[in-house]
């Protein structure tokens, strides 16, 4: 994601601790952060946000956390959720790695990722969001029947995920090969998506389970 | 697929039946029909035969099994059988849902579905070689270690086989979202996929596995 350095970036986050959590304040203590009692949604790699500030908006019943690790692009969901007064939206600061850190066991309803970074070299295949030691970490934080959804507009990534989340033992709900040409009223466009759909590049999307979860 | 009545097509598969079986003689004893006691690989849905003729000729030391319905068609590949002597190719006039009559409890090394009928309607889901009733049949006659290898042209139809495959507790060794322009120089085409490339669309391709076999 191209982005620019923001010197300000620090202090307007630190200024919001009540929207972002910085170092950890808010670590196993999710639950109580929010105005009220309801499923968690979290997305990983929120980037600039347009998703999940969107989704937010629409579900009010739900409650949503932005992961992002990149405090320049961080700012901009947080404009936007003081902008529109979105209270159901909480942001982390952090990497996905430390999600363990933050949820407690069995507490996230369900994970999206949307447009994850496809690292499509074979040396980098550790990084990618779906390599089995973060496939571990989503079944430590999600719930029994907690879902992953996931978008992507790159095949390799994609093909790469199926197989390596059904080698953990995961299972897919629903697949599409071609989003754009499927039905899918419910869909919410990223900035990436709308992108890459106008020039004409195919969007894969799954919903996965874990088997015996 | 387009096939003309050929009225001298029984008379003709009856002539042959050390090499088709049109009655189940050869039913529980696949093995012993063959010359050598090799590892054995079928294809289910054989059509014409241009895949399963090519893959005997260069895999001598495998048996190989073509299961087709249709006796119109079977006669093709019985044809190339005699034409070009391949003695390490069988086959049988019969429906998949008998496969458990002619072989033994994992029995099969690996399974073959290329280009099978999509059945794109919601009322005839249970008529696809991926439905459950027909992955059971194919745990049971694989071993332990056994493979699927599936191939289609058809988008909904590979959606449908990896969910279907990934609930019933099968995972994914190999992916190919777009064949003919990844890696695979293994490939062995077969009449629909020439015709299919050759117009634009992609192939779909997978190897899967069962868990815990």
């Amino acid at each position: 994601m191209r982005m620019r350095y923001k010197p300000w970036a620090d202090d307007y986050l630190k200024e919001h601790q009540d929207i972002v959590d910085i170092d950890g304040t808010h670590a196993k203590k999710m639950g109580q952060w929010f105005e009220k009692t309801q499923p968690i949604y979290i997305e990983i790699g929120s980037g600039r946000g347009q998703f999940i500030t969107t989704i937010a908006a629409q579900h009010p019943e739900i409650n949503f956390v932005a992961i992002e690790r990149e405090k320049n692009v961080m700012v901009n969901i947080l404009r936007d959720v003081l902008d529109h007064s979105i209270t159901n939206l909480k942001l982390i600061c952090n990497d996905a790695v430390e999600l363990t850190e933050y949820f407690n066991s069995h507490e996230v309803d369900r994970i999206y990722l949307n447009f994850s970074d496809p690292w499509p070299k074979r040396r980098h295949t550790k990084r990618r969001l779906t390599y089995p030691t973060f496939l571990a970490i989503y079944k430590e934080i999600l719930k029994g029947e907690g879902e992953i959804h996931f978008k992507t507009d790159n095949r390799g990534l994609f093909a790469y995920s199926l197989e390596s989340m059904s080698q953990f033992g995961m299972y897919f709900t629903k697949i599409n090969l071609n989003l754009h040409e499927e039905d899918d009223e419910d869909n919410i466009e990223t900035e990436y998506e709308r992108k890459f759909a106008d020039k004409g590049s195919r969007i894969y999307r799954m919903e996965a389970k874990f088997h015996g979860h």
